[in-house]
């Protein structure tokens, strides 16, 4: 076996054991591009031999999407004609069963297409899969998200290059950040959580009331809700099971109270989402909501995403990472947000996760949204962390204490 | 666009045309193999251009189950666990929508596999999908199976040769017996149409109430039920769709009388069953049962498949084809059914097809049986015809008529 198909199954192993921590006789649901085929099987039969019952493939493909984005008749755009399959997925997550989505981005496929068109789509979808959808949100089962190199999103890091150079340059990195390179994945990891817990417990001792954001193009209050709970690297699902929701993971995060974000926030990478590329943007907040968006490029894309629901105009989560991560350090950029959120200070639109607040996953939706959770059926990371972000944290008493300088912790 | 790239349009455009005849707001539902991404995006855009609403890819995989039947625990092949999928399509299916089937045969695949374990997997998704697929079998809606090469497949059909070269050679036969290569596709079908309508109304007016085949290893007597239909290429829908469901097509069949089936039977042509390989069988018949069955390959698969249920030991299909069709011509077998059936008089085992019984949709399962159809969850066709086969029709008066002589249309 090549080094490089070595890793490959490494990697596979990870996804399943760390990522997911597949448990003997649970199911696992398998979400992948049809272009990752390969690397989807060998997660498959690396799910068996972990112990899984039924590993179930499904599969999605850009392409398609994008001729029915182009060709479907636009009434059919504000239907989401796989209600079934959602629904199937919602109940295989009531019954225990595990998902790991296998992505593969390619911002190019959607171009050109009315944003029209795409925003009815990503809203129909996310509606339908909305109950599915929180079951991962809420943390009530395990799930993982893994990054596959394609030849189209190869070209977008490494523009230039030839297709055999570029994709082997990007599973370089990938095995790299995914710790998949360490002769023992596993124990790297172990290592690395324990890391990024130290970071938790710190914050979750200090009791923060606000953040204060500031860099070029930022300056940024957030207020924490009173029982926030920081969060990092894995969690324990309501099933019991530890897992590592992303592979990689450098974040700490947790949830802003929904009505206390004031100020105007600048991104400082391209966002890519759901396949169509914003770029340049900056938000202006007033109590927590967004009055003012623009964007350099995908403002129409930007628009239709705030326009989703209320809460998509609000704040759902604050993540904490250093300029100087491994990923931040390769100087790439990824164009997907399991990469660039780990290298990068963040923040996401839309929906709070319950479990980043004390006892939060027990609360109705009332309940949360009493204590400053938002909600929404979407939920957008993007990136505004650089060296040049400089971040306080204020305690209850109003002492301002440096947490963040030239975007590194101090 | 080179002349291939024309004739996979063409082959496409025939598929929906055709084949579905797509109609204006239908929802379509392409099954494709992983491996044929390629021509399913394009049978996609077409159905799209015909006025499709919606198009979606439902894809499978035959490493993937190949992965599940060896690994998987043994309790988990007796279940589907793709019941919602099932139960989707069955909803899409009342709702109106139409399926297509793209194949891609191969056998290699579950070579060393369990019989057992394949023979339980089998059996659990025939009972789940049963619902959905008597949709298809009924007539209720308007359906259609093509193929499309890959390298194994290829490699089936022509051994030794490079994979450029067999996968050119595959294409070109199927543009050849689907007629894509004629110069207007469309206007071929309907002659071809025409010359098999011909031979159906031949046969419904005779109203022959025994068949009776000989040839070596064979020595057959069908009883055909009073009430039988002989039908051809295409039929009408009950939601009024006139299509072919089979791309190519040359039969001519209705249903045999369940138990007025007597004699010996030798197949010609190796029979492919979900990825499996049968050949070189006979089956023996009393009074329309099985009472015994040999192979010289797989035979512990074909016992599986005639233990799935009562009916599968049952006659559901008698068609008729003549040996000098241009897929026989071609001197080619294809490890397929879709193509080995319209290259040769056939049989099939399991269920019968309610629309082959005058007035049969509309009668209940008991009503069906009462006139002699056979009912099964399970309809596999395997293939009796050769330049040896005689065939007499006897009519009600005792009179023998030949009917094939030498394989063909006397």
């Amino acid at each position: 076996m090549s080094r490089f198909e070595q890793n490959l199954e490494k990697y596979a192993e990870l996804a399943v054991k760390v990522g997911l921590n597949v448990q003997d006789g649970q199911t696992l649901v398998i979400m992948t591009p049809v272009s990752c085929a390969a690397f989807a099987r060998k997660v498959s039969l690396k799910a068996y031999e972990a112990g899984a019952k039924n590993v179930i493939l499904d599969w999605e493909d850009d392409e398609a999407k994008a001729i029915r984005l182009r060709y479907a008749p636009e009434e059919a755009l504000n239907e989401y004609p796989m209600k079934w399959k959602a629904d199937g997925f919602e109940e295989l997550a009531r019954e225990g069963a595990a998902f790991i989505q296998i992505v593969a981005p390619n911002t190019e496929i959607l171009k050109g297409i009315d944003p029209e068109r795409i925003g009815k789509s990503n809203k129909a979808a996310a509606l339908a899969r909305n109950g599915f959808l929180n079951y991962l949100r809420n943390n009530k089962i395990n799930w993982n998200i893994v990054a596959v190199p394609t030849p189209e999103w190869s070209a977008q890091i490494f523009p230039g290059l030839d297709e055999e150079t570029r994709m082997a340059k990007l599973w370089e990195q990938i095995f790299k950040l995914t710790r998949v390179d360490a002769e023992d994945p596993v124990e790297a990891w172990q290592q690395h959580i324990d890391t990024l817990v130290h970071k938790m417990n710190y914050l979750n001792e200090k009791r923060y009331v606000k953040l204060h954001y500031r860099a070029p193009g930022t300056d940024l209050t957030i207020e924490l809700p009173k029982k926030h709970q920081w969060v990092s690297a894995g969690s324990t699902a309501d099933n019991g099971v530890f897992y590592v929701p992303n592979l990689p993971t450098e974040e700490v995060f947790t949830m802003p109270h929904k009505t206390g974000v004031n100020g105007t926030v600048r991104s400082t990478k391209p966002l890519s989402y759901n396949g169509s590329l914003i770029d340049g943007f900056s938000f202006t907040f007033e109590n927590g909501k967004i009055i003012k968006a623009t964007a350099e490029q995908g403002e129409d894309i930007l628009d239709k995403l705030l326009d989703m629901d209320e809460g998509a105009r609000y704040l759902g989560e604050v993540a904490l990472v250093p300029n100087d991560s491994p990923i931040s350090n390769s100087n790439l950029i990824y164009y997907n947000t399991l990469f660039d959120e780990n290298a990068s200070c963040h923040l996401a639109i839309g929906n709070a996760y319950p479990f980043t607040l004390e006892g939060g996953t027990s609360l109705s939706k009332e309940e949360l949204e009493a204590q400053g959770s938002n909600s929404s059926i979407t939920h957008v990371d993007f990136m505004i962390g650089s060296a040049e972000l400089d971040i306080d944290g204020i305690t209850e008493d109003g002492t301002r204490e440096p947490l963040f300088r030239n975007g590194n912790w101090v």
